[in-house]
């Protein structure tokens, strides 16, 4: 798994994050345990005892601490064990890896490098249930995949007319077309105007403008809007005003977030802006998106199964790659840079008297 | 696994290759697609996009074509990419390996090795449903096991007293008497006579003749008739004339087809010459197939389990594995003399710019 | 896996034995067929036919013989194959390993190392339904774990007050004291006095005495009961006189079958001694039981899960691990002594002409 350690991921929708419930997730390869405290901290910490690594994900919340539900052992916040129950001193070593963690845009973060380099501003600017301007419904979705193959499919969308032929009712524009890609602070932009054509069941034809920003870790915000044919060609393909849409501007907000070395989790909110929808369109949109979502994943876990039984798999990138390439050449180059700035990955195990096995 | 590789494979029945619906299956670890276009050709390629590996079973067939759904490269049945949606050039590495197919006795046989050796006339000559001489039900089975043992099962019919004395009805004759094996061009023939016993729910005792060959990679093809008791002895256990057998005279092509290492699939059909029997016969034949082949999937996959939990499985041959040993001994050969004349099994991998992984 | 082979493990129910027909279980995953013969004898032996590797254990009894199901060979119970159907000679190294077995206390026992040290005298003294003085009921569960970590939850009580708080009602007394832990002949003995605490739904608080004894290879054998309190005070903590106990005395035999690396099964059997209880009572445990092993499984299993996602585990004993510790490391002496004693694991294969593979 070569994915980049100083970044934000997504662990969890806050929704889902109950007062003092733990809640495990891996990420990376790394189990996890996240708890909101009785005082509304979320901690996010190694799910993993030191004692006989029972996972303190089934645990017991207790004030603002969390306790073992093996043998009892009790969490600081600061992964520190504060109390071995029976027993009078507690070994300086009894500690477990503490995680950044942070609750925002309606999602709780993690960040799974090094914690020094753990800055809020990097968390990207996805648009959660708080934004006032947006009706959003959520989902999520688990992969029997690679996270990368997800990034790779949200960084091409030459695939809608293929994939998503009916779900997006999407035309072979998308794939004939090639979108502007363009390198952005951690990450990509794509926008592209299909010009002309009735989108996603609309009555009439439009131009549709779209643009989405495709960030590290794997992260895509993307918003767009319908404008009356012509309005593509008078603005010589740049940008629209999307204050000024006759209709269909919505907003979504996506994430992969890397599990076991084939498995992810695929987190999604969507909906529509609030002058231009309501909760029924919003609802028509998610219908749309669970029809949709579950075609990437059928294409994708597919693939998956292909790439797993080629002894020598490569690639034939097309023009159509320029995100996916621009993207992973990013990954690659962070994932170099954190190599030679010795990122800690996961601490040295605290060496107990006896090994497990 | 060692299978020879200049050998047709049975990939499908006839009849579930529907026209213009591509068809995956693995065979020696490979995955491959068949299609049957537009003008009623049968195609089997690998069934992996040169672009990023999806499976081409999921593509949709455009005449003679095959369309990738994922990004919509576009496949000539020689494998070759004709469209990338958006770009206009292709790379001439664009292509991916096909196979000589054919259809024949309603088997899709896929030749595996190299192509300038894929002469027709060694597809084992089975029966199919255009045969008007046999009223025949066909049925099929996957086996988490290696093909091989399925192979060995068919090759020794003493397994008949002990696994089938219930479906067959098989008496311990099966077991006691050695069959007379011959060697053949490319497998082996198995013959027998068993004297004077009622078989499968007849009435009377009968001289009961079998014959069948067992062919290379791995093609049962079995009749055998039913004849007064003393017919044996008066041809000195030599072979009967089938057109005066008194009843019970049916044919049987049997096909394994390894898929992956401990994966394959079983082919059957079966049923009685017309003069012998009719739609009722053939149904009751199928049941009893039903039975029978279950009870031989049951004992294989436990075979296999144990071969998997010993950790050098050494096998100890008894006279009645003739036919195993000699069915064995050929099939090393072959697979020794394709590795000497460097038959080539997959090409060397298309080298795009970027590997998977 | 690691674990003492000169040792009786056990293999099943007594009960669960039918005569005459065959039961199969893996052992240090090592494959056992088991039979009770036509005179009731109990014969363990290898459950890999010597022809094929097909699995004994589907085969059928006959008298005191075990016959193989695929091609009918015939074993006698010191595993000699007497009957190759349809072949006058028996090769002499048609032969499978044969355990040593016996039944004793409701089970059947399986001596795993070397036959010559198979002593009767260490059968762990477990109490069957034959014993009068108990009214039994018995259960069992696969696990998807380590026998060892099984092992260690049942030397470490201190993790009733936390993963059986509700189906024992057991109180933090459980993990705040520590009992006695004595080495004793082949295994640990763990005392224990809780004191004027109400136990398990009782009515009135009492001083409860438990004691039971872990042997190698992982069998528990506990015994305990109520008092009034002040009672341990009186005694100075010591050992009461079990028959002067005013109720709650019960007798619990488990035991740990390491099956493959990361499988084991589980016996278990609870009930009141039969002055202080009834088949009513002993129903009410064994309901006790179901709930309290499935909260141990399902922590257990949670451990190992993390235990397999987790590069290189350690562990770190608390002074509650004392019981754990000794164990352990009398497992460690007497692997250590076995190995170099040169106790025979498997033999040998027995070579074929042909390996399989």
């Amino acid at each position: 798994m070569r994915y980049p350690r100083n970044a934000w991921y997504v662990a969890s929708w806050e929704q889902d994050l109950e007062p003092e419930v733990p809640f495990g997730i891996t990420i990376l390869g790394e189990p996890i345990v996240l708890y909101r405290s009785a005082a509304g901290r979320v901690v996010a910490m190694e799910d993993r005892c030191v004692h006989r690594l029972a996972p303190l994900s089934r645990g017991r919340c207790e004030g603002e601490r969390l306790r073992c539900m093996y043998h009892g052992l009790l969490y600081d916040p600061d992964g520190a064990v504060v109390e071995i129950p029976g027993q009078d001193t507690i070994p300086p070593q009894a500690k477990v890896r503490t995680y950044q963690a942070l609750v925002r845009h309606s999602w709780i973060w993690v960040w799974m490098g090094d914690a020094a380099k753990a800055d809020p501003a990097l968390v990207p600017p996805a648009v959660g249930f708080d934004d006032p301007d947006y009706i959003l419904g959520k989902g999520q979705l688990d992969y029997a995949a690679e996270a990368r193959l997800i990034n790779d499919n949200l960084l091409d969308f030459s695939h809608l007319s293929f994939v998503h032929a009916n779900s997006f009712g999407a035309s072979e524009s998308w794939a004939r077309n090639r979108p502007k890609v363009i390198p952005i602070e951690r990450g990509v932009r794509v926008e592209q105007w299909i010009v002309g054509e009735r989108s996603m069941r609309a009555d009439a034809p439009a131009d549709r403008w779209s643009t989405y920003d495709f960030l590290i870790p794997g992260v895509l915000l993307m918003t767009g809007g319908s404008f009356p044919v012509g309005t593509a060609a008078s603005l010589d393909f740049g940008r629209p005003d999307l204050s000024k849409a006759m209709h269909g501007v919505t907003f979504t907000s996506q994430a992969v977030t890397p599990m076991r070395e084939k498995t992810a989790r695929y987190f999604f909110s969507w909906g529509p802006r609030r002058d231009m929808g309501d909760e029924k369109q919003r609802d028509l949109l998610m219908g749309i998106a669970a029809q949709a979502f579950a075609e990437d994943k059928a294409i994708i876990e597919a693939q998956q199964h292909i790439i797993d039984a080629t002894p020598h798999p490569r690639i034939m990138p097309t023009s159509a790659d320029k995100g996916v390439t621009l993207f992973n050449r990013l990954v690659e180059r962070l994932v170099r840079e954190e190599a030679a700035a010795g990122t800690p990955a996961m601490p040295d195990k605290i060496a107990g008297e006896n090994a497990v096995s």
